[in-house]
């Protein structure tokens, strides 16, 4: 797997040093594992780290110390690291309260959407009871803001992550046969993911044929592939973390005009979304881009879902691109934010279209980083 | 995908329900997604339930009504259930809200392990907007204690998905050839559990080879297999939800004496955890009985995780199978538990061995889930 080196990572804590001064916090305490490796990459399946002033502690237990003094060794070693070993199962919020007493001091920030309000409650209990003030401050977001903007890494793992999904794409069209069963649509996609070299599926693929197409997340099952269905195949891979996501709703044989026209309309809705991406535009524009052109289809009510969700470690990420919410600031474009845009219209009895495609947001406007026609493919 | 029948949920509710009156509390949030599904057979990644003393408020976003009104015209309804549509994304909390107003007054349960700092913030100032009293109560794991013994429906879930784990692990000493690298063979695990009907692995499979076995969660890389290398392959697959997870570990071509005993050591330790199984012990006790044979093969130090974790619709869960700690009420086996025992041992630049099977607590003893021989493999 390929890691970002040494200096990528002292600049990502850098960017965190300078949020973290703006909020008056001295000390982070991060405990969302893709923030974890973000920082640190330390890519377990635990592990907490402390960004401080002058450092990064990092808390792992016995299963990943090993690992961690590898890294170490290598050229994607985290700067300025201090590694902790957590002794025994369950006692990662003793080890943190340990490294908090020995390191740090004053307003020590944690990840208020991400710690439950059970740990909260030790971590309170424990600080108590030193013998110095320590106050914990809620913050959100901090570090999710910092990955929002990709850097040149990350962006070249998200770009290759994409690339690699037109030979999938080929390999689903390939299995989209009538008198195939969506499970096995869905084994040779899971099959071509593996073959092309990604690690894992970034989320349970998606193979929704005829009046399942209807369900946005409609679960791979025994319905076969039949004549005039639409069919929804949405994947995606992991490839040294980053995620990439697609889909193409192909034709079985042949459509009615009714579902051909759902198709256009859905086809439509994305090229006047993707017009509208550049630096400056708020997220929002772009939603509302697509739903325009729906709405005017009479296909408002068919869009049940956002326009968009960002790409990155995770396959849900900021920024959204879904309705403006009232009371809430929006998110505004910048170069180098990745999402999808995929708008899809579902219509019980008829059927339903999703056309999804991963975008980088470029100085000028956008890349497509996916590359599969959207032309709608016709399968036998 | 098979799901258990309407009578298994109200028998869950119910149990439920004779839970929340020893803690006071007349209606529960259910957040943790894992929990939804046990109580209401909904399964997709966003939910919420609300269980009150008449009923069960169930609310779902517009990806999933369909699905939920297509549930509830099946043999798998969930009973008493109210079905409430999010229009919109991220408008979770306001629904809850609406619904917690219209339906429920005193003292609300929530799942404090749970629920973010963040959330419960919002909860708190939303519900204190009403015009009567309304306290949020902190509660943990009243789902899962449940959960934690299994019914009849989950017990044959559980025995079929550790059944068809025999054919994947015949399926991965065919692969783990010398010459062959651990993504290769890690591929052909995956292949066998989509093979088999397996929905997808219960977690990304391990295959560590040779000085990798030594690191209890590496990640399946470019090294091929060698001659007299230890091999461990973790893996596992969810049918119908319900996880299982085994590991072997096998040999290239023979080993030297050193190893060998290395295996043998972790074998004992695996045959005195099973002996020991049986309601009315202690968890840790299991955890001890394993430890104990590898400490006096001087390899305490060695063993540097528990001996076990409960399996269910996660793959992670309780009863935890370790080391006793202070101050935390000890777990005691009941019949119809089911978790893993699977004691290891790691050393650096010798190698690793870890063997795991799921086991079912029985009246009597326990049952042996997985059905693949213990002996060592040796291979090609």
């Amino acid at each position: 797997m390929n890691r970002p080196d040494t200096a990528v990572l002292a600049a990502r804590q850098a960017g965190l040093r300078r949020a973290l001064m703006a909020l008056d916090v001295g000390t982070l305490v991060v405990t969302r594992l893709c923030n974890v490796r973000y920082l640190t990459n330390h890519a377990g399946s635990a592990g907490i780290a402390v960004l401080t002033g002058e450092g990064l502690h990092l808390l792992v237990d016995l299963r990943y110390s090993e690992a961690v003094r590898q890294l170490q060794d290598s050229p994607g070693a985290c700067p300025d690291l201090s590694l902790h070993v957590v002794e025994g199962s369950g006692s990662y919020d003793e080890s943190l309260a340990a490294c908090l007493a020995e390191t740090t001091a004053g307003r020590i920030g944690f990840e208020a959407n991400e710690v439950s309000v059970s740990r909260h409650g030790r971590w309170s209990r424990m600080l108590g009871a030193l013998d110095r003030p320590v106050t914990l401050v809620s913050t959100e977001d901090v570090v999710e803001r910092l990955r929002m903007v990709k850097d040149a890494w990350e962006i070249d793992a998200l770009r290759e992550a994409a690339t690699r999904l037109a030979p999938v794409a080929e390999a689903a069209f390939q299995a989209a046969q009538a008198g195939i069963c969506e499970r096995q649509v869905a084994a040779a996609i899971d099959a071509a993911l593996s073959g092309v070299g990604f690690e894992r599926p970034s989320f349970d693929t998606i193979v929704a044929s005829g009046p399942n197409s209807a369900l946005p997340h409609h679960h791979p099952g025994d319905r076969r592939l039949e004549t005039g269905d639409l069919v929804v195949l949405d994947f995606g891979g992991v490839l040294s973390g980053y995620c990439s996501d697609l889909t193409r709703t192909v034709a079985i044989g042949g459509l009615t005009r009714e579902r051909a026209e759902l198709y256009n309309a859905v086809r439509e809705a994305q090229v006047a979304a993707l017009a509208v991406v550049r630096p400056g535009v708020e997220a929002w524009q772009v939603d509302a881009a697509a739903r325009d052109v729906l709405t005017r289809h009479g296909l408002g009510e068919a869009f049940g879902h956002g326009t968009g969700h960002g790409l990155g470690l995770t396959v849900h990420e900021e920024p959204r691109v879904s309705r403006r919410r009232d009371g809430v600031a929006p998110e505004v474009l910048e170069a180098g934010m990745v999402f999808t845009v995929e708008p899809g219209a579902y219509v019980p009895g008829l059927g339903g279209v999703r056309i999804e495609d991963d975008v980088l947001v470029t100085d000028e406007g956008c890349e497509l980083l996916t590359s599969v026609p959207r032309v709608l493919q016709t399968l036998g």
